[in-house]
């Protein structure tokens, strides 16, 4: 009986193994595939890569990818304590990282790992007066709470606010070195536009997007 | 002749790898040694690694790391064109990074990967209010010339002089996780008395400080 319970055990281990990242797809509404946490290109080599990409292919990113993409940005890296790869202003944690491709938007929650819709609406051409990011196949929008930051000035929320979504986004710059993928940071966002899209509430502030795609040839 | 021509080469070629640390720091003031640039450890390990420390030991930090961890911060990544490991407003490249330490202050150039001293004073003390700072072997500072900025408005250049900052400071962080430092980026940097110390003309600000150190064991 035991050696059946166990063999039982090895069976559903390795079927769960075998059906990860579908399992995961199922399981929780918008789960991404298990993010990989650990390997990757060396980091030196990662900041050697490391540059602006303005021009993109139409190869869209699959979800293995995006999913790692998401931890690196802001994932949580020390489960123990919820923290993240990147700092924030006094631990806030402000920063939320909506995902905007051709087929809608979705809110990435860096605790369960997954990305629910929260938009049926390609908005990337929406996101910037700059014509190249509604060409990237997905457009990363930075939302900060300010609610969060409650004990900061406003001044010093909106600075704070943008200071800790450009180290996540130079975390996405490092991933997107690492894997072949070309990405930009931009400022000029139409940050009330998409405050509006997006239905923000008052204490929510867009502060950088972050077109994502491989680099087109040539 | 040719023989001899040769094997002089040979020989000579074997000697200056031999000293070339030795021999950059001879060349030019503040030299340092050949930064390394590529391998490392992987970049998901170094994001998982990646926290903030605010207790230092006291082991310094030799040149051979500085001199990584210089070039990781705002080194540059392109020499065709001078592009940098991290981004900045419109290429800017608005930061300098000022290296403090036991000895007093150099600056960090990103062009001769070298860091010539401006001030025979130890300045880690008074970097900041908060004292752990001072404990740290090493403190950067960061200081932005707005005027490489001067087709924005005061309020973006500040900002955006932040940001860029902080862009680079995600570069020390990674590089600190895959080597065992640790460090901490601080905003409550006593930003007036840095300038004064630093003797920093008007259109230079300081944004952060950032200590790095061995944590302390415990």
């Amino acid at each position: 009986m035991r050696m059946l319970t166990r063999r039982l055990f090895l069976a559903s281990a390795a079927m769960a193994g075998w059906l990860s990242s579908k399992a995961a797809l199922t399981n929780t509404p918008g789960a991404l595939p298990t993010a990989r946490k650990s390997g990757g290109m060396g980091l030196l080599d990662a900041l050697s890569e490391r540059r602006s990409t303005r021009l993109y292919s139409d190869r869209t990113i699959d979800d293995d990818i995006l999913s790692t993409l998401l931890w690196c940005a802001f994932g949580v890296n020390r489960p123990e304590s919820g923290y993240r790869t990147a700092p924030s202003w006094r631990s806030s944690m402000e920063t939320d990282i909506y995902v905007a491709d051709a087929g809608g938007v979705r809110k990435f929650d860096p605790v369960t790992q997954s990305a629910k819709s929260v938009l049926a609406q390609d908005i990337r051409g929406k996101a910037s007066p700059q014509p190249f990011i509604g060409t990237a196949p997905t457009v990363l929008v930075y939302v900060a709470d300010r609610f969060r930051m409650y004990e900061a000035s406003e001044e010093e929320q909106i600075q704070s606010a943008h200071v800790d979504a450009a180290i996540i986004a130079q975390n996405v710059y490092l991933y997107c070195a690492s894997v072949g993928l070309g990405t930009c940071l931009v400022g000029g966002a139409d940050k009330s536009g998409l405050a509006q899209i997006l239905d923000l509430p008052e204490s929510q502030i867009v502060t950088f997007v972050q077109p994502v795609g491989y680099p087109q040839a040539g």
